[in-house]
């Protein structure tokens, strides 16, 4: 079998360049403690587990273990079993898939709503679809849109223009120079996962207006999280009328799984009918669903989790400058800690969790550029003061061994 | 908002095509009853419920109302929570994954295993990278490949051939025109799931070996069905070792979600590093993996359920070709009734489940070629021979009205 020997000789090169570039992943094992959030186990490469305190986990409210979402999943899945058995069109709607649509559209303001198996998946088929039945379709991308926008761009096979990121006076000179008759699709994003800054909805709305384009938000890090109703930054800033289609996902904020569009009727019918990744994929189970339709309820009426989310945020932010970490003054929930190197940043991230049971996640090159290597710090409102000030003394105690911080 | 307006009307424009057509799909709302299954209460569109035997669900051996599933699920929750909180890298990989890895490996004599959050995001990674790695791979693809083959296939930039479905003659001699230097894969399926058929395992892997390619194995409507431990119909033929891949989901005969690929070290690894759909999207939560895992280890030990899976779909076939039902007659436990028109198609389902509560999806273009519209019929070990004469008897009145059934 001699091109069997090639892959594998070649997937062993790829592996063994990626080793040298520090852009190898190993995951950290963990075991969730529900209950105990934001610590979990870490079982460890010898087989022994250690408790560890978890820093870089997108379950930003902790309703991840929250016991309405909890109770609602037991129930349901007591009620209905481990699975739909089916694609949404053969046996695999359930009355829980409609209630949650619903519920969607409803936190968005908007007139229906569609799920999906993941945030990534509804970019995909929501963009890949848009941008497809739409003959001579343009779509302007931000620079630093997500993999899954970039993905479903891509398949629609739309042409594309990138503006530099929230830079809408780039996206004005760039519409301009394209025929007015051919239909547009401006897609970014509210909150920006690893840099933590904010789109200037407003102002890409009106650019979007001038040239009648269709506008496309993946609210993806602010659901759950800004907003009267925790609807996102569009809904905190009174704008969600100015965006055609709004995407999130189920798996953050709200702590359990899956993504979703919300829009006009006949556009989200029509990616509900073409979207082959919807179309061809064993829907969610009832209880996913049903766990993440109780944690929208809840989270729509209690703002007290954003609420400490955000005071503790404050606090982490202010923690950390005092004490000269080199954290980016974001103004949202994001705290990225630049590094600036992929080895350099595993190193210190390897201390933390052996020396100081503290998880962090190094985060390198695909998902931000070479250089811009991070820790990509969140805190939750079950972080206490105590952990904080743990995070940051063992900060400074490596420092002293391998100074990563940078000196004035 | 000229283009907004636009954009709806052309939603609008391909909504009543697809209506025309016969292409619109409504889905049947259900509320699925573990412990009852296959009867699901139906949430007919004026409000009401009622209870129908569920006739096309892929729930094939009702694992997604096991007892061993439900239990495992339940302690997950209880200890782990509702989600991940995270992309495998950044604080989403669990115990609970690397075990069902592990245990997926083994189940097909694999050295490693890689789990997704569906099957279609399986193939998608899986092909997607594949064929991008190798410069200039040329990927040959059976004619009846699922939909997400194809886009795995598109994604990843390869030449692709399309052999003649199930014809390995054809597929050699495409593979014979292509330069011999350039690396290839064969991709296809065991079980094709719209006409039951089994692919020639041996003789396409014989053809591939014969030029040196991967050879890739989509087993999604076969693991937990076919083989002494449920391993697929490469287990059952013993032929695991001449796939370079076997791909799987958790959704159909293990009841409950997510997908996986299983094949040598460095390739799994590869794809794990590389496939952004893979590496994007938050992981499947905890429960999901340890209910999949209860249920592969309970149908390694325990042949009976597909025993008796089995022992039904002889028995309904025969009751069907003895009433005249046009049911193809295939090898395996998927029976297609074939009506050859869409309309008709829905005409004959709606009744059944209007008059006799009984629900058969209708199979329509673009799942099937248009004048191949059938009904595909799938049966549980829970069906019993009474659901078996009601099912053939609503299918005979029927015909009394609508004359569907093809006389001799
Ligand atoms: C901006 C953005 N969009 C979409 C996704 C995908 O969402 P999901 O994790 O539900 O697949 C992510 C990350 O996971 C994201 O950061
Ligand atoms: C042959 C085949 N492969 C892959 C898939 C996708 O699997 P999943 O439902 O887990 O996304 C399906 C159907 O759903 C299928 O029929």
């Amino acid at each position: 079998m001699v091109v069997y020997m090639n892959f594998t000789e070649k997937c062993e090169h790829l592996i063994s360049e990626m080793k040298n570039d520090g852009r190898y992943r190993t995951f950290i094992e963990l075991e969730r403690l529900a209950g105990d959030f934001p610590t979990a186990l870490r079982y460890k490469p010898d087989g022994s587990k250690e408790p560890v305190t978890v820093w870089c986990s997108n379950d930003y409210l902790g309703m991840g273990q929250h016991p309405a979402v909890l109770t609602a999943m037991h129930e349901t899945l007591d009620q209905c079993g481990a699975g739909t058995g089916g694609t949404r069109n053969i046996s695999g709607t359930n009355k829980q898939h409609v209630d949650l649509e619903s519920e969607l559209a409803s936190l968005h303001h908007k007139e229906s709503g569609l799920i999906f198996t993941s945030g990534w998946i509804s970019n995909l088929a929501a963009l890949g679809t848009l941008g497809h039945i739409f003959p001579d379709c343009v779509i302007f991308s931000d620079a630093l849109n997500h993999n899954s926008m970039i993905e479903g761009i891509r398949r629609s096979g739309a042409e594309k223009y990138i503006f530099r990121h929230n830079d809408y006076a780039h996206l004005d000179e760039l519409m301009k120079q394209v025929d007015p008759a051919r239909p547009k699709i401006v897609a970014f994003e509210s909150v920006y996962s690893m840099d933590g800054d904010i789109a200037p909805i407003k102002e890409i709305c009106d650019v979007a207006d001038k040239y009648n384009a269709l506008t496309y938000l993946d609210e993806v890090h602010a659901v759950g999280l800004y907003g009267p109703h925790g609807g996102g930054i569009a809904e905190r800033d009174g704008l969600s009328d100015r965006l055609t289609i709004i995407e999130g996902t189920l798996a953050k904020a709200f702590g359990v799984m899956g993504g979703y569009i919300t829009g006009p009727k006949a556009l989200i019918d029509v990616i509900r009918s073409l979207a082959s990744s919807f179309i061809f994929s064993t829907s969610l189970p009832p209880y996913v669903a049903a766990g993440a339709l109780a944690a929208i309820k809840h989270i729509r009426k209690h703002p007290e989790g954003r609420e400490k989310q955000a005071y503790n945020v404050k606090i982490l932010k202010k923690k950390m400058q005092d004490a000269g970490i080199p954290v980016l003054d974001t103004e949202t929930h994001i705290l990225p800690v630049i590094v600036g190197d992929a080895h350099l940043c595993r190193q210190l991230t390897d201390k933390l969790l052996d020396e100081y049971n503290i998880y962090v996640q190094p985060i390198n090159y695909p998902t931000v550029p070479k250089g811009q290597e991070r820790m990509r710090v969140t805190v939750t409102p079950y972080h206490t003061e105590d952990d904080m000030d743990l995070l940051i003394n063992s900060f400074l105690k490596i420092d002293k061994n391998i100074n990563w911080i940078p000196k004035k």
